[in-house]
């Protein structure tokens, strides 16, 4: 048992309502390679193999709750938008949000190196708690946790710019059920190496917003963007 | 609904004793794009997006498997081993065993091409279906489908030639509790470029293989092998 025990137990049951049945599963999740290396004689477990867990653990959560969320866009978008999800920098932010980063244990190499506050070493934190949590207390316990650390902001759009605004715009229209959209090309003007197209985007033949670029490519980003905002 | 819709019923009920609830779902799950690209008119769903998910509810449930499997092996080695199992080549082997190749709908062109023996294919079908019995009929209805089809193959050590000599050896020992597994330079020879290394490999003092060869790695390996076959 670590000095920080208590603290940590009561900030999750109090910001989580999350109490750890076995304790050791929790302690694991906090130690790094690092402070076991320095420890040898007590024969400790780092948090690697319940991060490896825990990736997995949040893999399908993400991509479920992705699934369920954007029932249209194609499967491409929502690999991109769950890559954003769970990369080193969200993870690492989420970490520090849950207080996390206080609590790991590290050697005195890592601790002096700036080890916690490190991207990499943060976001393994994070994935070896929710493996851990999953162990102790099953699905349902993990998804909660996720429910409220990680969804609410997937679903204010943190991190759906990496959609385009053509994805956007036709996430939006078609939560009311099945739309045409379609992108016109009204006018293309200029020399080879300067031409400039103009797009007209239509929903079920109403014309809803217009854009130019240098290409046709280009042009209806622009007209869906504008759609967007005048929606 | 299309022409093979009992057959695969009739043989999913009768060899895995699975009753789709939504038989879209299902459909979809062996939609390919092309099929869909080339039937417009019909307004089909291919099986992309379930094979997104299909593809996180496998990954964590042989990462759990695996963790559970090998309590004492780590990170690395069950990320190899797990990385092994869900390659497109293992995946798409797995689908042919359960008959799905038979049943997937595909365009005119990717049917000439021979897209029906595609490994790539088959591997995203095998997901698409996990992901719809994930949705159909959730997550111990998925898991038991994996217990019956992939585990098997796994816990019998298909994919663990992943894994080295001294990996299994170690798993083996420490199956019945805590062993300190020790290899010891007992002899090395010749000169600097043909030297060979002699190795013995000690469980709690108790000699249980020797090995040699051209570095200390390789007769370490050479006598867990030795080891291994000796137990």
């Amino acid at each position: 048992m670590w000095e920080m025990d208590n603290q940590l137990t009561n900030e999750l049951k109090k910001k989580y309502r999350i109490v750890f049945h076995d304790l050791n599963l929790l302690e694991q999740a906090f130690t790094h390679s690092s402070y076991v290396n320095e420890h040898r004689n007590l024969q400790l477990s780092d948090n690697e193999r319940l991060e490896f867990l825990g990736d997995a653990v949040l893999e399908l959560m993400v991509s479920e709750y992705l699934y369920r969320l954007y029932p249209s866009i194609p499967e491409g978008k929502l690999t991109k938008t769950r890559a954003a999800i769970v990369r080193e920098d969200s993870l690492s932010k989420f970490a520090k949000e849950c207080g996390f980063d206080k609590y790991i244990m590290l050697g005195k190499g890592e601790e002096n190196s700036g080890g916690r506050n490190r991207p990499a070493l943060l976001c393994d934190l994070f994935e070896a708690f929710l493996g851990a949590l999953y162990l102790d207390q099953g699905f349902k316990a993990a998804h909660a946790f996720l429910q409220t650390v990680v969804f609410p902001k997937v679903k204010a759009g943190a991190f759906s710019h990496e959609m385009d605004h053509k994805t956007k715009l036709q996430e939006v229209l078609q939560k009311s059920g099945d739309v045409v959209i379609e992108y016109r090309l009204v006018k293309e003007e200029g020399p080879a190496h300067e031409r400039v197209f103009w797009i007209e985007v239509y929903v079920d033949d109403k014309l809803i917003g217009t854009g130019q670029g240098k290409s046709k490519k280009l042009a209806e980003q622009a007209a869906a963007e504008n759609a967007l905002a005048a929606l």
